[in-house]
């Protein structure tokens, strides 16, 4: 950490800084530049992350040196963390792709889905059983009723399921259905649930807020890891900015920076990023080519029904030809779907 | 709601169209224009509000005419509501201030901040006892102890509280200290909470969440008000941009753009909005001049040795500062403090 | 364009605003609604596009039915412009590369890009002589000497040359030396420069600007070609947002959202958009699975002693093995490079 | 400047990085830490900020100590500057007021909003001749004749003339009728335009761009001081963000932040960063709180005909309401109108 002190300062009061950043078990390195003064404080520069250094009179401000997570992070584990489950390997080799509508409706609409789906290669159903609405007054979800529909779905077709959790008080009943749970965008910092589920025995998926950056994404996963739960995958679904043409904005580049960043696998939401159904193919596309580990895509066989999201729904056969063409970028880039 | 046709479609396929909005009851009113073919889907269009509309065939794109909030709405209730807590009444004439510090850290230091607030006018003690923090090392709050120490100053200098809870299940001990219930930023679409707290018996201070637009902003108010909360206030405390001089954008706009679309309240949080302190009194000004109908600011006798966000804590004597000159800008806009 | 009246108006009220409407050669379309009356105004809207309809006593607000440019898109000109430029064309079956550094330093350091660009398969030729910086104490480019260097590499690789035109007083000598020109994402506004560049006879790339919209930025090029200059491509480099982890946001969706709305090329340029060499690989092979029509990255022999933007600069082998990578992405999806 | 090393460098690779930053004549003062050595390079770190420190090999980043600009910051120059245009002084204790239409469109148009303004102690009249539009079929200014209207409204009303320059081959006659030279939002980055406005002998307003932080602004104002013109202000008018209620989003903050960087004046444009008549007179209060050393509002006597912007210009009456309370507002923080 350095601490950039305001010109002018007298000896005594630099000494006090020093004496502060000492008090925290750090040593203080002193540098007088011609214009400033700066202290470089060594040592694990988390333990003043606390502390109003900024506060301080004299300072003018700090500046990290170290990222603030630890867990989650490439220097803390080198090699890439690869989550099983079933027997499928989220974050090594292969790229898995999660489909499936986005709402549970009925026990039927799921298999609707759930069928052509796994025909063309998806090797997990998604769907929503406890949906966060921006509205009260939309569909809110059938609850546990729905989660069995995906329960039955996975009986027949053999997929795991991937659903979303949105309240601490769901936690049981969800982890008694679910392959894996999904916290959304609008609940990635909801510290309570996130908690919750460092506690749980089930894998995560943990899709980015709408203005959060790659650092808060980071270090909510770290109250996941640092509560038990190791098995966390992060989900790039676009950020909030100022274009309205496409729901949000796709922040593809995110895929490399964590990776670089982090050792936890990275799945691409082009469903929810765009919220046009034309333009799911070719994002889908470009997130395998930057480097997903796995996506997940809303599929529905008649979204003009849909009870939710319809519009950025691909119906079952544009959804094979989003397979087709992804298998073969997949293997441009020494990776398989 | 406004359904604009794609170019060249046959009049079996606008009959189609025209067939859908109907079967929810509406009336369809076809308007033939040069370039596009219009279609006005006239009765109350939130019945349409889950319909895949822009899903259908034919359809290129769907224009909403109402707000999809109801109950929030200026049009619900053309009078301004007035929260009356322990004979103070926040939506009137009188402009509110809360204050105290960010978090919660002893006995004493509640009183070291609620005394000379008091004193120097605010009406409401703020303090957290459950604090949401972005990373998972930092200090979480002391929880119910943090809750007691509140209610022990409230005894003392008579300031009813607001506090902030993050999770359903800690309702009932808050609601059992708390005076008006806070619902972070970062919690502003945590539907389960908002449900919850919509059938509490207590006042509600709903903050913007950090990429919410006013219209998310309502929606949110909304849950509280259907499921039969009508205390709600709405409190603006900055969104996230690219300027990272200030922690957040203070959207002050925000604040006439609300009066005139809602009947709530509006409360103006400088401190968290700019997070530096030597910019809280100018935006505490602005806060008024903009018309806020209360304040919401951080105040600590000891920042530099503050367990949360010490930097943009007023000391007592600047908050005593921003007091005097806050009240004479009230009086220019025929308000007072 | 529907105009959405204010609730309770009186018969002479609305009748003003029909009269309003039909001034202007339009016809006025009455429907009234439960909530809302409303008016189609019918006929070509752009006539009013300048007329404060929304400054009207009644108006509550104007919904445009159509879009505000006209030669730029997808309903003027079905068919994908195909720019040719000494017999490359840019916007068909070939995915092309323009590639070089990001400023001209010297006849050696322009040729030491060019001569490996050309062997890995790029067929364009980058480099700036005059150059927009934030500082004016940075680099500020070579000038018309700068442009000779890039005419010298030309005539010894073959390699057209693209370069940028800042001012309309350079556009003389600007387009004796350059293939394209281009125009900076800062100057996507120079309203000035865009007319000029609009009677010049070479071909124009214009890059997105940081806080523009897909409508501002096709509203831009509107003027280009209502000016006459039909050979127009877009440049898509990253938009502002709050992550700073990357210099810019690659909005990679607006790739195929500008496909359907528009006939003009797309160009992706990965090098400004993430502002980091290790990010330039992936973000290009992504740009090409989503759809750009060519590729403008920065390369340099030695991006240590740079003068401008090293940190993203690729070595040529690095180039080289992305180019060997997008040719097998361009493949999948029946283009090639 | 601190350069942060990446892990496991060998002394080689160190003493390399620390020969570079000295072969620019600064000292370079190492600091091994647990995890991470970092190397303080002291001197005048500008000298190095063309220099591509950050893609040298074993670099991992590098964080600036100092503020890339010079003259304009409170470092350099301590007082405020004031500028004196026809005896009134912009940045003293006296907030001045700028008003008048968005475009001039005609000689009587031009003085019936003058005159009344003048009467509400407006001291400014503004008026634009040359009209940077979104569009190229929107009205574009009536250039020269415009500026001839508003020097008639000068010689009638004694109010100085504020007028955009968009074009740096319009400086001259600009010039010649112009008090001070404004540069729009759009161009605040067209630096040919800022280094010839930076050798005119007028004063300047310089507006924010859309996408502009702080520090982007006060550089491009770098430009012009650099240039020899010292007589700069600043003007906030709103930056782009999610929030579409309002056209900007009026970051009222950067007004006490600039105060603290800059000695420069810092205008407030409450009609272009609303876009909302109805939003002008609680903004124009707001930024007058804040600390604005001007206002920049747009008025129009007949709004629903003018030729631009007319849903955002004042009334002459709601100017005046305005005025009234303005007046007051400043007085409470020891300024007058």
């Amino acid at each position: 950490m350095i601490v950039v002190l305001k010109p002018g300062l007298t000896q005594d009061e630099i000494q006090k800084v020093v004496e502060r950043i000492e008090s925290f078990g750090l040593r203080a390195h002193l540098s007088e530049g011609k214009e400033r003064t700066i202290i470089g404080a060594i040592g694990d520069e988390r333990l003043l992350a606390d502390q109003s250094l900024e506060s301080f009179p004299g300072v003018e401000k700090v500046l990290p040196i170290l990222k603030p997570y630890k867990l989650v992070s490439r220097e803390f584990q080198r090699v890439n963390t690869v989550i099983e489950i079933n027997g499928r390997k989220i974050g090594g080799k292969k790229i898995h792709v999660m489909a499936g509508p986005c709402s549970v409706e009925s026990k039927d609409q799921v298999l609707e889905a759930a069928i052509p789906v796994r025909e063309a290669g998806a090797t997990f159903l998604r769907g929503g059983a406890f949906k966060p609405r921006t509205s009260p007054y939309s569909f809110q979800g059938l609850g546990e009723e729905g989660l069995s529909y995906l329960a039955h779905a996975r009986e027949i077709t053999g997929l795991p399921i991937i659903t979303e959790v949105l309240d601490p008080r769901d936690l049981d009943v969800v982890c008694r259905y679910a392959d894996i749970l999904q916290i959304g965008a609008r609940n990635m910092q909801n510290f309570s649930l996130l908690r919750e589920i460092g506690k749980a025995s089930k894998p995560v998926m943990l899709k980015r807020g709408l203005a959060a950056t790659v650092e808060d994404w980071l270090m909510s996963a770290e109250y996941i890891l640092s509560n038990g739960n190791m098995n966390v995958m992060l989900c790039e679904r676009g950020i909030r900015t100022f274009e309205t043409y496409t729901r949000n904005t796709f922040d593809l580049s995110a895929i490399p920076v964590v990776h670089k960043r982090s050792h936890l696998p990275v799945v691409a939401d082009p469903s929810h990023a765009t919220g046009l159904r034309d333009k799911v193919l070719p994002m889908a596309r470009a997130a395998v080519a930057a480097g997903a580990d796995a996506l997940m895509v809303e599929v529905h066989h008649d979204p003009e029904n849909a009870l939710s999201d319809g519009p950025q729904a691909l119906l079952p056969d544009q959804f094979y030809e989003m397979m087709r063409q992804i298998k073969l970028i997949a293997e441009v880039i020494g990776r398989k779907i």
